[in-house]
This record gives structure tokens, sequence and C-alpha cells, in this order.
């Protein structure tokens, strides 16, 4: 039989055929480039901003970039294809490095090295990085004795070109994560050899010995040797770059971002500078502000006679780049000034000329590129190169505070301000976090997915009750579970984190989690929770109930520890953003929101309404359960109303509450929703206790909870079906949001009531449950004397609604679409039960990302679009909005406001986010 | 609290506005009318009929008709202006009597009676159905007894129009259905003071005497006396029609009837004849065929000195019309010609002159209706009075051989022949059945769906084990369940018949059950039955394992005792009527069967072709269930693929025997598709044994069973999910097909193999499968040295599937559309789980019938409509069929050859009913 996974997807889900690139080579040096910062989709991000830096007049060194059409033709074509393609212009390009340089590439005499990188759009892990020192081989290395007279730097350099070599273009890799790189391991032999513990202690011999065991390891694992010509050499790299494209984690990463396939990657051929001929050579990382805080401050790191990635591997401690920076550096490590200047002198005190130019340079490049730069330089016995430049990566509060003051100050517009911040991002400034530096070394105990943001740390429960006993004497709590129910509501209200090891992005779980803006992880798969131990285990770790435990829910990584977690702190420029979204965004951001606490927060993120009051998660508190069960175990309608009658004004408080904290605004109340059967106890012990409670039979109640049992409740008697069935429930409802509109009528405030009947499929059954709350309604009024305006409308939840919203909109005045039931009903898929193929499906490509995440726009939006436009077509004015998970989700907010919804809606703790998103997608929609 | 239900649809579902009629009665009589037979929407069934009756010369009582249009009006308008908007035309209408019966309505010298009857455009069960001798009071009493001389007849009349007043005009019936009927108790009173046991051995007085107390019972009952004045009878009896036509027993019916509620029914006011008058005077019904046999045989009974209502109230034994018929009836009773010539003489021999007119009148109506017809005539003093004239209702076997007969006999056209025939009358001939007259007196024990059509009698097992062991011994059995599942296969085979408590018409047991052939009632929720006790018991009845049982596939009834089967008989006529259908049929039919015999049965009904084999089906019997189970058990792929080859033989044995018996016609196989979690024990017990069998640990059975779980399997990792994930399925599965194939070919055969991917949601998915089945069938290709022409297509049965069908369409090559799960995904509606609710919406009117039963084609069907044109968008020879249950439901179909499907493809013992209904569906589109 044939080999069953990738045989479709081998490399690329789609093909594409390709002619021969008109121009493969854009050459730059010298202060001229043929690129510029605009051709990133041609020459990567790296190889536009190199074009660009030489643009603007800075020190690069030359080079060219192979373009990002020459790698998808190598896709295509492959090697031989590609190298009878590009070999006259790659020549050339050499030729200009030659001429720029005044070396030449492969003499010995006068060697010019070459360095080959790779470069995409968007700077993508797993992709070929770096190999340097291209060109040597051991005649050129004494040359380069000869030139410079530092043996121990000419072999040093060829070890290193070996062994990147043979790492990333040969392939000698480790076995697996947990096997040691095997070149590491010839270095820890020699050094255990030759006595010593440091790299800076090995000679220009012992390097030379590395080089030879290097080469013999390639012999024997990889079965050819180490190519010597120059061009072989530089050929093999350009290739590997191409085939590191697609490399099993660049595509992972690929399909995890978003990045299409057919982006390609560029290379870039550039000669290289060296920072590590010596005391007056220097390498280093700088920042134009500061990338923690935002702060308008330059500052960077750098260290003497080192390559760069010595700077990035932190093997040395890195040295300041300006006086502040160093001080500040001081003060934190605890480190006298006398040491810290004798030490780790900064360069505005080592090379004060150096200094001037860089600083020059970064203020040119800021000014130029008007965001924060991260700019890597070298300097070669005294002489300032400078070799690439990017957007800084950033914290949120960074990005928040570069942003809002770069717009303060001028440089840049409200747009360009608004379109930058990452929506992403801005969640970091709502919730707790674990600061990086903390989790350093900190073993993880499991990963699940991050299903709530923000970091919590507690003693481990494993039952709800436990959370609420130990939260009443203050000990602070994760409350774990196999995944969470309704039951378990009040316990995840005072646990100061969640973490279940089933589910999904859209669990039980998450959403509450999410809607309390509290921490969780969710479907960490690898943990085993004994209930009946009260214990888990993971990765070999076992925790009982009241260990600590921490949990991060913007990584899903779970510690068997405590971490200490840092506040959130939302500051001017936070509230400016929000201030400047708002004026910019057209679709409005409401809020899901179940009490008046979660109003309340969201309001204060403003939220301009509620868009979704789910009403069965108030029928959990204190009495209010056993009035509903009650209800349901009710043989007759006349026991019905007479549980209902009790649940009356328990439900009315509740909307009084958010109708107080909504002033003004609109209430979008969903009425009843779940299948009953999620009301009753599922263990015996709890059935037990039912019975004794209700004076009832534990087998009649046990043949009732039997009897309401499903094999598909997610398409079984709920959503409207129930006020249908039991119009009495929709009477009681809609009684307590009119009374309760009543009373805060009557306390000067202006409720907005909007009555949502949920799971309508039928015009008809949305007539019927709309005459039951209109009646009810005008039964009010006439026992009142006064009326409230209040609406009438409906979720789109269900494929057979959208499909006929010309016809539900004749009666509604209003649709929210729930995009999580109807995601779950164009797709046929369970959003408990997709753990099973999901992730295999992002795998193979067969997906490109969840859709309970990020809306479907091929299917589940064609049926929302097709929705919007016939409840238009019958309703001009039909108010359209959607509250599923989607509507806190970015690429999804855009798609609502290209459809033209009137709002989105999302937990409390995702508004700013959205607001955000809502202002950028208008922009983006302006721009067409 | 406003009362919840019935406030929406208090009538009415939708609403319109009316106008005055412009002519609200038409008359008729002394052979002319205004009316025709094809005035049936104005004037009602009977009132066309009685129209054109007169037209073509037949002696009818004249009367008038008042139109449907009246109806709806009165509906909207109420009785004061409808009253107003009809009272001259009705007052003219009996002038109109008047003047042709030489009488005067009122009159008590010369009194005219009338009688009032509704009339809709369908004979519909809970409508008032007839008021008679309205105009009588007690002086046109002493006026009937002067002119005809007779007082009993006379009084008699007044008791008759008393009782049918007080019934269904002034509404004094019993209050419940086991309440004996007033009136009845009263003559039971009387009866038993005179000492009498028959009516006819009431005198005048009598009568006088229940007219009495008739009134009185009036009185007391309802509160306000019987009218005497004619015209407030007349006017009483008109609207009692009209109000009838909202009667809660009429809107049921007309919901499950599919009757529109703004059809209105006609009223029909005519002039009194009477058939018991003395001797000379008899009442009857004729019938121009045999409505059992079909015979071309003139028949009919009738009763001497009686009305109509004595003929069908059956307390008279009635006396045969022809001599022949006489003849017949004697044998059959056992009755010796002397005595029945003497007792139960035959018209033709009583009243010879009187039965040759009725000859002549006979073969006049069926010429003339070109139908068979059911005549209902009175002999008032030997002049014959035809009352009314119908299409006769008839068996199965009838309808086909009276249809096939006028055909030959030049009466009808093919067309006609075809369009008459009522498709779910011809299961009737296909399947045993039980007598009417049997089961007349047999309790029932309880009711259920009629989930598979036929009738079966046998023992009560609870155990698909023991269904086996009985059979095996020849003991009949009914397998009762609470609900059938995949692992009683076996057992339901052999059983005679199911019986289930839960599901419904689309539940395992039905859909398992028709495809068998086999009776099946399903969802008889009043069943309490107990595994553990091996016993059941409904309506006060106990049985246990080994009491007879018997069950109507056809009525959902069920019987606690043996009951006698007529085997099913398939004659000539229907060959011809099966070969007629498919020279007329656009729409092919194919059959879904799963194993080879299903696919005899069904090429023998004439399908052409597989549209469904359900691999997983194959997957229960024998050793086969042991390796799926250890497919399904194994950690890794190496160990399923180890199971799924010992599985590969059996189940290209399995699909060589579908092309045997489908040589040269195509055969769909579907991949597997069911959750995995359905082939594994969920009992103990059984889990033991597979534990044992497996060689495994029972924890480690159960926490894999239990891992395997899901919330909505309908949902959940079933599917081409499978085939994607474990790709090893498809690879076998595919191989078992091919080399079945190849098979075949050897044999001379010419096998079409088809393989569907199911569940498919996304292109993606698609090419996925398409590309190992396509990489798997080339491998056997090379290896045999030959090829095999095969197509991949898909099923489309999530709704985004039919959304993009123009992307998927790219790469199948067929779509089927799976009706089932599409209807269950675009509803939300679990077919397991609607029973809660359902009945509530068909009930209220929120849905007109079951959407699993019947194609919804405004949801259901758009999409399918939208997938057709997508799918020949991109692929214009795209074969389009259906194979979900709909695809045997005539209204279903009617649809798919609207839209333009290629065939259909139902269980094999529908394909008769199909194939008619192709061709119906086609001729009716050819009409447009």
């Amino acid at each position: 039989m044939v080999s069953g996974l990738n045989i479709f997807f081998p490399h690329k889900p789609f093909l594409f055929i390709m002619t021969i690139p008109a121009k493969p080579v854009y050459l730059f040096g010298a202060g001229k480039a043929e690129g510029k910062a605009e051709m990133k989709e041609l020459l990567g991000g790296k190889g536009a901003n190199l074009a660009e830096m030489n643009r603007i007049g800075l020190p690069v060194p030359p080079g060219f970039t192979i373009t990002t059409e020459v790698c998808n033709y190598y896709t295509q074509h492959g090697r031989e294809a590609t190298f009878e393609a590009i070999r006259t212009a790659v020549e050339e390009g050499v030729r200009h490095m030659e001429s720029v340089m005044g070396l030449q590439f492969g003499d010995p005499a006068n060697p010019l090295l070459l360095s080959v990188r790779s470069g995409a759009r968007v700077s993508m892990p797993g992709m070929m990085d770096t190999v340097l020192n291209i060109g040597i081989h051991p005649s050129v290395v004494e040359g380069i004795i000869r030139k410079w007279g530092d043996e121990r730097f000419a072999w040093d350099s060829y070890r290193r070109f070996v062994q990147m070599y043979g790492d990333v273009v040969m392939g000698l890799k480790p076995g697996s994560d947990k096997e040691e790189d095997p070149f590491e391991q010839v270095i820890q032999q020699v050094k255990a050899e030759r006595g010593v513990s440091q790299d800076i202690q090995l000679t220009a011999e012992d390097f030379q010995t590395l080089v030879q065991r290097f080469e013999q390891l390639i012999r024997d694992k990889v079965g050819k040797p180490l190519p010597t010509d120059p061009w072989e050499q530089l050929w093999g790299a350009v290739f590997a770059v191409f085939e590191s494209w697609n490399n099993n984690r660049a595509r992972v990463y690929r399909q995890l971002n978003h990045i299409p396939e057919d982006w390609g990657t560029a290379v870039n051929v550039q000669a290289m500078v060296y920072g590590n001929l010596g005391d007056q050579s220097a390498t280093g990382v700088a920042f134009t502000r500061d990338a923690a805080t935002g702060e308008d401050l330059f500052n960077g790191e750098f260290l003497i006679n080192a390559q760069g990635e010595d700077v990035v591997a932190g093997v040395r401690t890195p040295q300041q780049i300006s006086l502040t920076g160093s001080r500040r550096w001081a003060q934190l490590t605890g480190v006298p000034e006398e040491d810290r200047r004798a030490n780790y002198p900064s360069l505005e005190e080592l090379m004060p000329e150096v200094y001037e130019k860089l600083l020059e340079y970064e203020t040119r490049l800021e000014d130029h590129y008007r965001d924060m730069q991260d700019i890597e330089f070298t300097i070669q016995e005294g002489t300032l190169w400078i070799l690439q430049t990017r957007n800084g990566k950033r914290t949120g509060q960074a990005m928040v505070r570069i942003g809002m003051e770069m717009l303060q100050q001028g440089m840049i517009d409200e747009k360009t301000a608004l379109l930058r911040m990452d929506p992403e991002r801005l969640e970091d400034l709502l919730h707790p976090v674990f600061e990086d530096a903390v989790l350093k070394g900190i073993e993880v105990l499991a990963r699940g997915l991050p299903a709530s943001p923000g970091a919590a740390t507690g003693r481990v429960v494993f039952f709800a009750d436990d959370a609420e006993t130990w939260a009443a004497e203050g000990i602070p709590t994760i409350l774990v579970r196999q995944e969470t129910s309704p039951e378990d509501l009040r316990g995840m209200s005072v646990a100061k984190g969640i973490l279940t090891v089933r589910g999904g992005m859209t669990s039980h779980a998450a959403i509450v989690a999410r809607g309390m803006g509290k921490c969780c992880v969710a479907g960490a798969e690898s943990l085993k929770v004994s209930y009946q131990d009260q214990a888990l285990q993971a990765n070999g770790i076992h925790l009982k109930k009241g260990d600590w435990i921490s949990i991060n829910g913007n990584t899903g990584e779970v510690y068997p520890r405590q971490i200490q977690t840092q506040d959130p702190q939302i500051d001017d420029h936070f509230a400016a953003l929000m201030h400047l979204a708002d004026r910019h965004a057209r679709i409005a951001v409401r809020t899901n929101a179940d009490t008046p606490e979660e109003a309340d927060i969201a309001k204060r993120f403003g939220a301009q309404g509620i868009g979704l009051c789910r009403t069965e998660h108030m029928f959990f508190g204190g009495d209010r359960i056993t009035a509903v069960r009650e209800m349901i175990l009710a043989s007759d309608e006349a026991g019905r109303r007479q549980a209902l009658n009790k649940l009356l004004p328990m439900q009315r408080q509740d909307f009084e509450g958010l109708f107080r904290a909504m002033d003004g605004k609109p209430v979008t109340i969903r009425l009843l929703d779940p299948p009953l059967h999620e009301f009753l106890p599922h263990d015996t012990r709890s059935q037990q206790e039912l019975a004794k409670d209700m004076h009832m039979n534990l087998e009649v109640i046990q043949a009732l909870i039997e009897n309401l049992d499903e094999v598909n409740p997610m398409l079984g008697h709920r959503g409207c079906r129930l006020g249908i069935t039991f119009p009495e429930i929709t009477e009681m409802q809609t009684r307590a949001i009119i009374e309760a509109a009543f009373t805060a009528k009557r306390e000067g405030l202006h409720p907005r009531p909007e009555i949502m009947v949920p799971l309508i499929g039928r015009q008809r059954e949305f007539r019927q449950q709309d005459a039951i709350i209109r009646a009810t309604a005008e039964q009010i009024f006439g026992e009142r004397g006064d009326r409230i305006d209040f609406q009438v409308g409906t979720m789109i939840e269900i494929p057979r609604a959208a499909i006929t919203a010309d016809l539900i909109a004749e009666y509604a005045e209003f649709f929210s679409f729930g995009t999580n039931d109807l995601t779950q009903m164009t797709f046929g898929f369970s959003r408990d039960d997709i753990g099973k193929f999901l992730p295999i499906y992002l795998d193979q490509g067969i997906m490109d990302f969840d859709p309970f995440t990020q809306i479907d726009e091929n299917g589940v939006g064609r049926l929302v679009r097709h929705a919007v436009e016939k409840g238009r077509e019958t309703r001009p004015d039909i108010k359209l909005g959607i509250c599923g998970e989607h509507g806190g989700n970015p690429a999804s907010i855009h798609f609502f406001e290209r459809i033209g919804l009137d709002y989105v809606s999302c937990s409390p703790y995702r508004v700013p986010v959205a607001r955000l998103v809502a202002a950028q997608s208008r922009l983006r929609q302006k721009e067409g």
C-alpha cells in the first residue's frame, strides 16, 4: 500500500506555473541599491532593508539579494533549472562585491568572504538563517593569517564556517531535541582534552583540530566531504536557504501564522565584515527606543571582539551601548559603578566617535522608517558597519507607548499609529503576566491551549467546592478539571485560574474564563488527573491537592510551582489609543456579559452595550439552581409555573443590575438556551441530595434525568425549542426583563432591552416566541399603565436561519450571529469533539486555522453574508451584530466590518482589542 | 401571565384579507347546474360532483353549494358578516329547490326537508359531516304523517334530525372517547323501558318520546332549546360546517395531510329524498369495480327501508346489489343459496328496473369520470336518486389493476394511468399485511411510528442473540428493544419484525429495517421494557419473553397476540405499471444496499444501480467485528494495518457480491462513515470478553472506549475525518473495491465502482482522500497490469459542502446528497433527539411535516439546489444523486426531479414506489 500521509501535500498545497524570473538578483553597496524598502515582497524584509539602508547612506557591507520569485521557481523546477536561470546574475553580484570591497572571492591573498542569509517577508523560525565566512578554505586561511596576522581569528573563522555549513547546509543536526549538537560535542571533547572550559581559552591549534574533527565528522555522518570550492560553498548555501523554506518547522510556522506558501524567501549574499578582529572590533544590537517600556531612549548591547551570533547566544555578558543604559544595568544587577566602568564599559565610553555615528544612524533610521528600529552593527577595526535594521519587537505596553508618542511627536499619523498596533498584544496590558526573566529555567509540567489570557498561581484543587472553601480562607487556588460544567461556575469565579485536561478554545472552561477575565489553560491532554486521589501527574511530576501550580494563559504552559505574577498596568497611552480607535471605528463593540460585575468591567473597557447576556448563567447562584431543578422536574405546566415564579424575582434582580451598568446602552438578553439536562446533577451523590430536597424518589429522579439525556445535545431540545415547548419559561423571562426595565426607569435610567430568541431555524418558530414575548410585555404595560421600548430579535446560529434570513427578518428586529454554533453546524464539527482530528487537519494543511477561533469566510462567512444581504433586503434598518467567540478575533472582525455588521460583541477583556481592530478594519476597508 | 399555547395560531397560521365573494352560491337540479366538475376548488369535491352529475343527466336531488370562498370569508369576518353577505343567495337557492321538488320549505302541508353537508376539496375526518331533515318541526311532522301516512317514519325523521342537530350543530357530544354518545344513552334507556333490543322495534310513540327526551337533554346540557324555525335550523347547520373547518381534529388532519388552511370547505344544501319510506324504498352504495381486487365488476350493498347512515353504521346486514355479488357473498359467508335469496335478495332480483337504471348510471359515471366510482343512491318509493359519486377508495392491488385495465381498455392514457396511482399504496403489494377483517376487535397494546411497512407476528425477544437462537430453531420472533444499535444487526436480520421504544422514522432500527424490507414499529413510547426481567408492559398488558406479539408497520399498531399475516401478491399489472413508469421517467432510481442479498432484491424491483452501500454494515458479521475492534484498539499505524489486512479479504468478498448483483450498473460504495466507538461494546460484560479476546487489560479497554466517547457523535470523528486521520482505512477499502472489481471483470462482468467519500466539508479534505484512493488504485493497476474504470465522488451532507460545491466539484466526479445528515445540520436537529419537540412543532403548525421524512424545500432544499447549480457550473457532466431517506419519499422525489438530479436512491422495497414517482414527477415537470 502507498504510505498514507503527506502524499498529497509534499510541499505546497497549491500549484502554479512560473517562468524564469526576469531579474533574479538585486545589487546593493557603497550607498547605492537596485532595490528599496517597498520591495519586501520581492526581496524579503531583510533584502529590502539592506537596499534601503544603502539608499539612505548608511555604511552597509555590499552584497546582493536573490528574489523570492527565484525561491518559487526553485520549488517548482528544482536545483538544476534554478542554477541555470540565475548563475550569471549571481556571478555578477559577486563581482560587484569584489569591486566595492577591493577583495577577491576565493583569492587566498586577498580573500572576500561572504555571508548567506535567508530573508522572507517576515522573519520566520525554522528557516535556514545564516552561513558565514563562505569562500574560506585552508589556503584562504593561510592568506588571512598573512593579511591580518591573526592565526587564531583565521582558524576560528574557518571553524565557524565548517560548523555552520555542516549544520545548516549539509544537515548534520542533533537527532532529536534531547540530543546535543554533534559539533558542540566535539568542542566539549576538545575542551576536555585541553583542560579548558571557555571557547575563549581555545588556541589557533585547537581551532585547527576542531576543523579537522568537524570535517571528519561530516564525512562520517553525511557521507561526503565539506566542499572547499568557494563557488560550490556559495551555491550550496543559496540552495539550502530555498530548501529550508519547505522544511517542516517552517511550514508549521507558516500554517500557524497564516503565511502563504507562495510568498517564498529571498536570499541575501553579503560581504563579511568582522567584529572579532581584536579590541577595536565589536558587534552589537541597538534599539531606538526601549522595547520593554516604550520609553524614547536609545539603548542596546555589544560585545568586543565577537561575531554577531555571540551576542545572540548569550554566552558572554554583553556591555551597554550608552552610558545611561550602562548605569541602569549596573543598578539592576547591583554592580558597583567602578566595576561596571572597568569590566563592562559602554560603547559611548569606549569608542565615543563610533558611538556618535551610531547615534546619528539610529536617528536617521527611526526618522526614515518611522518606527522603533532593532539595529545590528559590527565594528571592524574601528569602522562601523550597519548589518541590519528592522522594526523592533516590543511588549504590548511598549507598542502602545511608542505608537502614541510617535503620533504626538508628529512622526506618524493617526492611521499609521492605529494600523501598526498588534491587537493581540493589547491584552498583555489587561491581565497579570509572568515576567519572562522569572520563567527562565523553570521546568514545564504540561502544555495546553492558551484559552484565556493572563497568568495565575495558586494551590491545586480538583473540585469547585474546594475552590470556594479555600477562597473563603484567602487561599489562592487553580481549579483543575477534566473539563468544567455549569455546576463548577461558582468555583471558577473564585479560583485564580482554571486548568482543564480536555476541551478547546471554545470549551465551557475557555468561554467562561474569558468572560470572567480569568486565566485559563484548556486541553492540557498530557495531564493525568485522578479525582479519586485528588492528584495529577504529567512529565514525571506528581502534584496533589494543595500543591502549588502556575498557569500561563498566554502560552498555554503549566508550571509545577508557585510563580509570582505581575499586575497589569493600564496607562494614559492606552486610554489615548482607545479614544483614537473609537474615533476611527464604524462597527460598534459590545460585550458578552452575564452579570452586572462583568458588565461593569466591560463598560470600563469601553463596551457600547451588551451583545449577549446568557440568562442561564444566572441560574446557578444560591437557591436558583434548586428552583430551576424544580421547574425541570415538574410533571406539568402548573408545577413549572410555580418554580418559575420563584425564579422571577431573582432574574429580575440580575437584569436590573445589567440595566444599571449599561444605562442608555442596548442590552441584548438571550432567552434560555442550553438543554435542561445541563442543570441536573449527573453523579449519584448529588442526585441523592436532589431527591431529598425535592422529596422525590431517587429512582424517579434518575429516570427523569436519563429521559432528558440526549445523543447529540448540541442538536437537541434547547434554544427556542424550550421556549416553544414550555412557553411559560419565555413568559417568565420576558416578565423579568420588562419589570427590571421598569425598575431602572423608575430610578431615572434609560434601559434599552433587546430580547433575543436563540436557535431559530424557521420564521414560524420566531413568530411563536415573538408573540408570547409581546403579549407578556403588553400585559405588564397594562398592569403598570406605562410602556418600555424594547426590541425582539434572534440569534442566527442555525444554517437554516441564515438561509431563510429574508423570511425571519419579516418579524425579527435584529439578528445576532451566533457564529460558534453556526460554525459547528456548517462544518458538522462538534467543538467538544474536534480534538481527535483538528490538530491533524491543521498539521496537514487541510485547515489553515481553527474555525472556532477565526471565522471561516468561505463557508460560514458565505452564510453570514447571505443572511446580512437577505435580512437587509427585507428590513433595511435591521440591526446586525455578532456575539460568537469570533466577535473578539481580529481577522474575523475585519470580515464583519467588510460585510457591514453594526456591532461585534466579545468578552469584557477583549473589548479593547476589538475596539482597536474595529478602527483598523475601518481604515483598511476605506483603503478598499 | 398570558396562557402560552395557541395564542399565536388560534386558527390560521397565515392571515389574508378577503372581500365579499362575488358569487357565493351555485345552484343545481333537474339536469342543470351552475357548477361543474372542474370547480372543485370553489365548490369542494362533493359540490362539484353534484353539479357534474346533473350536467350528465343523472337524477340528483336539487340543491345548491355555498362556495369555499364563503368559508374563508367566515373565518375572517365571522357569522354576522357572512350571514349578510350570502343571505339573499341562500334564500334564492331554497326557492330553486322548492320549485324543482314542488314542495315548500317549512310548509307543514307540503314540506321540503333539506340536508346540509360539508364538502372540502378532499374528504376529511373531523369535519361536520351531515345534518339531515332540516326544516322539520312538530307541525311539519304532522304534515308528513298526513302526506305519507307513515307516523313512525315521520317521528323517526324528526328523531334523526334532533339527534344530528344536537350533536353536530349544538355540540352535545360525548365528553371523551370513552364516554358513550349522550343520545345513544337515551335510546338505550328507552329501549330498556320498552323491553326491546333493536331500533326497528321502536314505535312511532317511542320516537316521539325520544324526541322529547332529546330536546330536554339539549336544553339541560347546552342551555338553550333546539330551534324549530326552519331557517334558523338551516343557518345553524351552515355555520356549523364552517366552524368545523377550524375544529381541532380537522386541523390536525390537515397538518398531517399537508392540506392548506385556506382551502376552506364548501357547504352543500340539498333536498332530502328518503330511502326509508317502506319496502319500495332503499338506500345503498355501489362501486363500479371491485375496490379490494380491482376486478371490473359492478358491486355494492343496499338496505331496504333505510337512510344512508344506516348502511355506513353497519347495524343491519346489507344486501348485495348484483346477483353475482350476492352469490359471492353467500359463498364467503357460507349461507345456503336459498336462504340468501330469501333473506338477502339482491337489488337485481328485487327491483330489476331500478337495477338496470343503476347499471346504466354507473357505466355513464365511470365513462364520464374515467375512474372507479363510489356511488351513493337512494330509492324513494321506487324512484332512483343518485346522491353522490366520487372516485372510490381502493387497495393498492386494486389501484394498480384498475389503472392498468382502464389503460388497456382505452379509457385513460398513460399519463393519467401513472398520475392517478398513489405511490404510497404501492408498498402494500410488496409486504405481508394483516387483513382488515382480522384486526377488528383486537385490543391495541401500543402505538408507535410506522417505521417500515408490512406486518409481522412472532414471539417477543429482547436480545439480538435470542432472535438468532430462536430463528435457528424456526421460531418466529419480534425483536423488542429500547433502540437498536449496529450490534443488533444479525438479530434484526433474522427477526420477523422490530419494535423499538425510542427513535423516529430515521432511527437506526427504521433505516435498517426498511433496508431489509422488514416490518418495523419505532418509537412506541408507551411501552415499558425491562431488559432485566425480559418483560414489557403497556396499556395494562404484560408480556414476557416468548409471548406472542404482532406489529403493523403500515399503521404503527402493536397487538399483544399472534395475528396471521397475508403474503404480498405481485402480479402482471404491477409489472406492466413499472414498465410504463420507466418509459416516462427521467430521473433514475437506484437502491441503498449493503449486502448482495439486498442488492438482488432491489434489482428484481428494478433498481438501476446502487446509490449507497454503507461499508460499515459489512463490519459486523462473524470475525469481522473482532478485526474491526483490533484496528480501533491498535496503538499505532502498524497495528491498524495488521488488523485491516484481516478485513481486506472479507470486504473484497462483499464487494464482489455487489458487483455480481449489479453487473453493468453503477455501484456507489461509501467509505467508512460512523464514529469508531459504534463498533465497541458499551456494557461491562462484553468489554470483559473483548479484553480477553484482545489479551488486554479491562481497564485499558475501558479507558480506550471512554476516550473515544463523544459529546455529539453526530458532529464528531467520523466520515472522511476517519480516512484523513487513519489513511490506511481508506487504502484498505479502496483496495477491497478495486480488487473485487478485478475479480468481477475476470468473471466476464462489467463492474462500475463509484467510490464515495463521506462527510466532506471542504475541498482539501476531498483532495486528500481522492489522492489516497487514486494512488492505491494505481498501485493495484500496476500489480495487475490492467485497469478498472472507476469514479471518485462525495456525499454532500454537510452544509459547508453544499455552500462550497463549486470548489468541491473541481475534484469530485459525482455528488450524492446525504439529505439525512444535511437536514440534521441545516436545522440543527439531532434525529435521535427530536422526540421531545417535533411532535409539538407539528401540532402547533410550526412544522408542516417531519423534515427527515420529506425534504424541507425552503431550507435544506435551497442548499441542495445551490449545490446542484454550483456543481454543474464547475463540472457540467457531474453526476448528481441523492441517497438520504428522502430518496424514497414522493414529495421529495418531485423536488429532486424539479432541480434536475440524475438519480434517487432508496431502500430496496421503496424502489417500485420511487420508479412510479419518478414517472409522475417527470410528467408533472413537463406540465410545468
